[in-house]
Formats: structure tokens, C-alpha cells, sequence
């Protein structure tokens, strides 16, 4: 049980983190920003390098499930969905070209947890994203030109960001603008002397991408403010672009790149 | 605004429930119970009377829109989606098969007074619906042979009750157990002698039905147990079947058939 | 059982009100606004006039018990607890002075259904007050001189106001602008020709009124913006005062005045 | 900023904790246990004992404050309050006795990283307490002689667990079964080989632990089911003993014991 979280037990079923490999469905809506690269470094750990302002904000209907228990969604459904909102920066670590999640809000502690474990900033937030079914008669069925799409994050009672999208074309995969890399930064402080603090940069172990049901649109994007945030590094930000998408794949762990020294 | 709700305004807005007709969308994971007809007609308005027993618990994810506002969701995401729960029991109103929504649980206060104006008795639950997304490659992607869905509902911190379908087959619209009518029941108490009651049975308005992607499987379900519920009289059950599948339609309101006096 | 509500069996306690009168114990961070009177009329049911503008925006954390069942909260707490916000305009009927609540947010929908049943129109909304707790040695024990204490309500992810106090004085109940009626409006409209509709301007039977514990101080106040919300009528106002208290009452329904022509 | 966690910025305000003590007021809930000692040893982390199989459940109302920014409640509500609810083991490290708290659950995030990070192993609950307010009416005003409490904790939609009490005396500290020292575990495991993990065991370092407002009485305590939680180990127990009161205390972070090796 080397990958055993709390709960720790003889059994290994209250652990929040089963010790293995996890896939992963989505329904994405993503809104692409440029910002000021100046700006968004200060958010970067050290030996990442901004790349030209591309930010990636987006919110997503997310289902997953781990390799030991692959159906636990029959007895644990509320273990097997989440929802997860995002500020991501296009950014570099030396050749190698990815995005660093700086912020990034679920609904659910298991992905909080997962997510920190793999390098990736989470806090909970309470997320919404709304996409129209494709047997509801009145938006007329499920994706197609014309068709919109909304989300919004909030948490603490404030409204973080919300995202929108008008449909006017079909797309692919192509339409993404998608870079190799996801990088993270495993960072677990000491709050006392005697404790042993862990800050890792780390690529994330992503395998299996599989893109599809690619919608291309005119975008909504609006950022909020909330006391306890760091909004404000993505505010000033030009609107690029739109898509909504769903995407798969695997995630086994994630490698350490450096030691952190901050 | 004669089916204006609150909040009044003069510009309507702020209606929980637009005046007009609404689309839905769902996709479904349906559970087939025998249950003792005695004890159910004790939860039926007068002029229902309970057919063999048979009820039909489920628990859904509903995405909905009205025809005033097809494209609400694309700004008000919070306002288009929710989940539900519900035990209903198979009765007839004279010749006229139909269920009775005898006990619904939503997690969206604007779907719980549509629904108790268009005659559905509900409460706030907190409600998880779980189905393998397409795109997972853990799960072997979305609904096949093999595939398991689960759902939860709990109020209060109580488990309601729990569903799952492990699939055996692909089916048709066939494999559903369904009757043409929904009956409900528009009950709005005085609680002073000065006040106006309403105590209406009703027959639902619903039109342009449409189901697919209708798989069939082995039924998991679970009763739980609340204070301030009455799951008992679904206590007595056999479980006769189980399915998933997408669906949609359009309500226009609902027709009263009597006055129901208690 | 004439007062009670859905869910409706033959035991009654699956009903989400007690047929009976309530009691209330509730801590409460007040802040006072002056707003345009003529604005705030287009609000008020008619035969209900605005005073000068005084409005309350309140934020409180409410415990209830019914006279049937005053030992509930020991079986089911989460019946017995909620948050609740609200914005109430100062008005009279006749010669009678009282506030109209015309937007109020709660927690629970056991709390809205009450609400609307006694003519308060309530949604839903995720409702936090923060005071400071008497044994916290970090904010020097609980409300005093130099104390604060903060409130916030959202829904659908959109923040609509929060409030916010700096205790400067110790005070007592003449200190809260209090109005002697809280009159109502029970609202509840057909979807169908058929069907029957309610629509009565109401004053709630409040009694045993006891108010203590009373701060003054510098108020905090801040209003959101949502799609579905009417917060612009409270848009342009001055803040005149803020406090915090505690305080209780009963309510045994609501006595209706008019019937109400929209 | 050594004791930051995500989010990281350069101002510090959206890291999850403050790097700083601090402090906490609550309202407690407590019903102690005597379990199978055999069976809690297993959730004990090597060099902790179990002592006589006492334990404690308890659900509380907590208000926490950072000696940094005290006011932090003012403009930031839902930062400062959560719920909490926890199975504890009394157990010694050498010849030093208190509690180990196996199992706890919170609901906020800020709670469950700044617990994990002095040793306390968190998830995400829905938690609710209530206890009779001062100024009910019906309730015949706050806490006394016959007066009631209760508690509640699910997740992801399962009942974990339900306390009362009646009670039938005031009380004074002595009444709490209490014991100086909380152990804790650091634990941060490795999801890759090239991490770095963490597993320390650790004493909390509390201060101004101050007690108040005891009640005891009738305790009532009913265990839930869960498939991802550790419940059975509590499964055997009987209620010895139940308490109600208010307390405060310093928390400034936790001092390392020892390594764990597992």
C-alpha cells in the first residue's frame, strides 16, 4: 500500500487514493486567453518558463475510475464524477512544451487529493457545466452549430469564472490547441521545524489521449473576484478562442522533474 | 405573467419557473420493484387506484429548457441541469394507465416548484448519477455488455436509497415498463382558516416523447431509512428488472382531472 | 392533517411542514439601506405601500422546532437548522407598518416551502454567517468592541450580497429598525387553464417576540449580480446601519388581508 | 512563506493555510465509546498504544481565526467556519496519553489540508449539528435540563454516523474524558518512485485549551455503512457516556515523534 492515503487501514478501502492507475472521461468547455506573460511567470515554479501568454481556462464534467476497481461506480457513484474548473499557463520546461495548472477547483475531496498528490494546485469549489441533451426537444438535440454551452465556478460564496459557448462549426481534434506536456508541483509544507517538507516539479505520466465530438464557437469568458484567490494574474487577458470537446485517458502518477527550492 | 412564481418582478426574470413550455433531456437508471399494492394505495389521491404492485425507482440526469429561453444555459448553467430520485407507483384513473410520482427528491429548488405546481410531490436531495463516459479507457469506455451505472440519493444526511444496473444486453424502448399517463397531485395546504388551499389531480401535459440508448442488465437496489420519510411502504419489494437510457420530452402544464378532498 | 404538504401519507411525518405553530431562535448581522422608494414599489404586492426606502439586508443562522415535534433536532438535526438571506423592504398596509421580504434565500427546502406556504418568497441559495465564537482565543472570545462578523449568500455560483460588521458598541433592541407586521405574499400560480390559483397578500402571526445580545457597529455591505435574480431594484442605496443580535419568536401561519389581482 | 500550500502567488492570500498559529472556538458534541481494543489497534500507527478501547465520536460547529488575520471572517465568511465530525482513539505514545483521531471528516477543504498537515486525517462530510437555540421559544430557550442535541455525518450519500443527547445535568470539564495529548500522522505517500513521500508521526502542539458550558446526559449513537470507509473497526462498542459544551484553543502546527514505516 505504498500509494495508500488517508484513511489508512488494514483493508486499503478507505484509503481517498487507490495505489495504481486511473482513467479518466470528460466533457470539456474551454475557453483560450492570452495574457501577460509577466504577469502569469510569477505563477510558474521555478525552471518553468511562460510561453507566450496562452492560457487555457475551461470547466469539465469528469468521470473516473481506477484500474483495482473498475466498476466501483455500480455501489460508489458519488466516488466515480466530479467537476473541475481551471486556469491552466502554456509555459515550457526546457524543449519540453506543456501547460502548468496554476488554479484549479473540484468538487470532490478524492480529486483534491489525487490532484496534489500529482502535482496539481486544487482547491474545492462548487461547478456547474451545463450542455444541451441531445434528447431535450427544445434546444433542438445535443451539440451542433447553433447550440450553447455554460459553466461557472464559484467558491466561498464568490463567483470565480464563468465560461460560455456559442456553437458555429464542427471540429477536430486539430482545433485544440493542445501542447505534450502537464507539469505539477507536489507541494506539502512543514508547519513546524521538525517536519518534513516535500516541493517537487513533476510531468504528469499521461497516456491513452483520445480527442473527439470536437465543437468550435464563439466564446464567453468573465473572471470574478474572491479575497482568497489570485485571480487577478489572469485578468488582464484577451479572449482567443472556444471549444467544447470530450476526451480519455490514463494517468499513472507523475514524474519528478526538480526539487522545488522556494 | 399569470405562471409567474417567485421571485414577482416586473421584468419576470426572477421566476423560478418561466411561463411556458419546457424541453427535458435525461439520461435514466431505472429499477423495476413488485411492491405490496395495499400499502401502496395508501400513498395514492383518491380516484388513483394501484395496478399489480408494480413501481419503477429511479434516478436521473436532467438537463432542461424553456421555449422562452432555449439558450439559458449558456449564462445561467446552474439553471439548466439537476438530478433526481424518485419511487413511482404504476395506477390507473379510471380506464387511463399512468404512474404516480409518489416520492421525488431533486437537488434544484426551481425543478421542486415546477414540479409541485405540475402536480410532482418533491423534496431537496443530494443525488449522484453514475454511468461510464465513452471516452474512459479504465471502464472500457461508455454503456456495452459488461458496463455498470450506480446512483445515490440521501436527504439530511440519511441514505434514501441506492440503484444500480450491471448490462447484460442492449434493449429498445420495449424493455421499459411504461404507461402513457403521469399523474400528480397540485397540493397547496392554508395553514390558517383565512387562506385559499389548492388540492388538484392532475394528468401531466407531456408530449414529443423520445427514448434510446436503452441498455438492459442485472438491478442492484438498496431502501434506506429516514425520520421524516415514508420509504417504508416500499419496504416489502421484489426487484423484477433494471435498465438505462436517454430520453426526452416536452411539458406543457397539467391538466386537472378532480378535486382531491382529504 | 389540513396544513400538511407533500410528501402526503397517511402518518404525516413524511410532510415537509408540521401542521402546527413554529418556534425560532436565530443570530442575525443586519444592515440597513436606504434605497429609491419608487424603485422598491414595483416590488411590493399591491395595497402594500413603500415607507421612505429603508430596506434590510439580513444574513441569520436560524434554528426551528415545531410545537408537534420540539425534540426533532435530537433525530434529525438537519431538519432543525438553515441559513437564510434576505432583502426586506419597509412598507405599511393602511395605517400598518411592517417589511415586506421580497427576496429571500435559505438553505433548505423545508424552510422554502414554510416560507411560501406563509407568503415569503424564498429560493434557494448557499447562505454562510461568520461571528466570531466566544472561546476562540484568536479573535479575543466572541461579539465585543472591535469585533467582526461577515455574511455571504450565492446561487447557481453567483454571488448576490454580502455583509459585514464592525462592532463598536454594545447596544439593545432599540437599536434595530423595527417595524411592528412582516407581511407576505402566498403565491401560487396555475400552469393550465384548469387549474386553480392562489394569490393572497397575507400578514404573518408572529408572537412572543424576545430580541438581545445586541451589537452596533460599522456596516459592510456589497451586492452581486446574477441573470435570474431582480438585485438592481436595491441597486442605488446608501448603507445607514449595521448590527448583529439575537433573537426569537413564533409564527402560527399567516392571516390573509387581500387577494391579489396580477 | 515556508508553510504556504496551493495556490502559491507572490502575496500569499491564496494559499489554503496561513503560515502562522491558529485558533479555534467550537460547539461540541460528543458520545464516548468503549470499543474492541484488538480491533483499533489496527488503525493505530506504529508506536502509538491503544489504551482501553475509549473513544470518542463527536460532531462540532467550529470557527477557526489565523493569528495573521484575525478578521479574516469579515469579508471572507465561509473561510472561517466548518463542521466536523470524528471517531478518535484514546491510545499512548510511550507514557504519554491521548487521542488518536482515526477517522475525521470536515466540510471545507481549508480544514482537510490544514488538518492532513498536523497529522489529522480528513475527507469531506456533509456534517450538521444542532443544538437548541437561546432564544427558541418552543425549545424553551438553549441548553438546560431536558433540553436535546443532535448530530449528523454522510458522504457520498452514505450515513457514516448519528449523535444525540438529552440532557439531564450541567456539568463542568471534569465530565470530558479527556486526555493532554492528539496524535496525528503526517502522511504523504508517493505515487511514483521518483517522489518523495512523507509519514511522520506527530503530537499536535494545542495551547489555551479553555472549557466551558458542559452538559451531560442520555447519549444516543448509531453507526452507518459505507464501502469506502473503515467503519466496522467501531462496529462493537458500547455508549458509555455523552457531553455537550463549548471549548477553545491554539493550534501552532505539530512536532514530528517519529518516522513511520509502513
Amino acid at each position: 500500500m505504498a500509494g495508500a492515503t488517508h484513511f489508512l487501514t488494514p483493508e486499503g478501502n478507505a484509503s481517498i487514493v487507490d495505489d495504481c492507475l486511473y482513467g479518466w472521461g470528460a466533457d470539456m468547455l474551454v475557453v483560450y486567453l492570452r495574457c501577460d506573460p509577466d504577469r502569469l511567470q510569477a505563477l510558474l515554479p521555478p525552471d518553468l518558463k511562460v510561453a507566450d501568454g496562452l492560457c487555457m481556462a475551461y470547466i469539465g464534467a469528469f468521470q473516473s475510475a481506477s484500474e483495482d476497481r473498475p466498476d466501483a461506480l455500480l455501489l460508489n457513484p458519488a466516488g466515480a464524477v466530479y467537476n473541475e474548473a481551471a486556469l491552466s499557463i502554456a509555459c515550457t520546461y526546457g524543449d519540453r512544451k506543456g501547460y502548468f495548472p496554476a488554479f484549479v477547483w473540484v468538487d470532490k475531496e478524492w480529486s483534491l487529493i489525487r490532484g496534489w498528490l500529482n502535482g496539481y494546485p486544487k482547491k474545492i469549489g462548487s461547478i456547474t457545466l451545463a450542455r444541451p441533451h441531445s434528447y431535450n426537444p427544445v434546444t433542438g438535440g445535443g451539440l451542433r452549430v447553433g447550440a450553447v454551452a455554460g459553466g461557472i465556478c464559484s467558491r466561498h460564496g464568490f463567483t470565480l469564472m464563468r465560461l460560455g459557448l456559442t456553437v458555429d462549426r464542427a471540429g477536430d481534434p486539430s482545433d485544440l490547441m493542445s501542447r505534450p506536456a502537464t507539469f505539477g508541483h507536489r507541494h506539502w509544507p512543514a508547519l513546524h521545524p521538525s517536519q518534513t517538507a516535500v516541493s517537487e516539479l513533476v510531468e504528469v505520466n499521461r497516456t491513452d489521449l483520445k480527442v473527439g465530438d470536437v465543437w468550435v464557437g464563439e466564446p464567453f469568458f468573465e473572471l470574478g473576484n474572491a479575497p482568497d484567490e489570485g485571480l487577478d494574474y489572469f485578468r488582464e487577458h484577451e479572449v482567443i478562442g472556444g471549444v467544447t470537446y470530450s476526451y480519455g485517458f490514463r494517468i499513472g502518477g507523475a514524474t519528478r522533474l526538480d526539487k522545488v527550492e522556494r
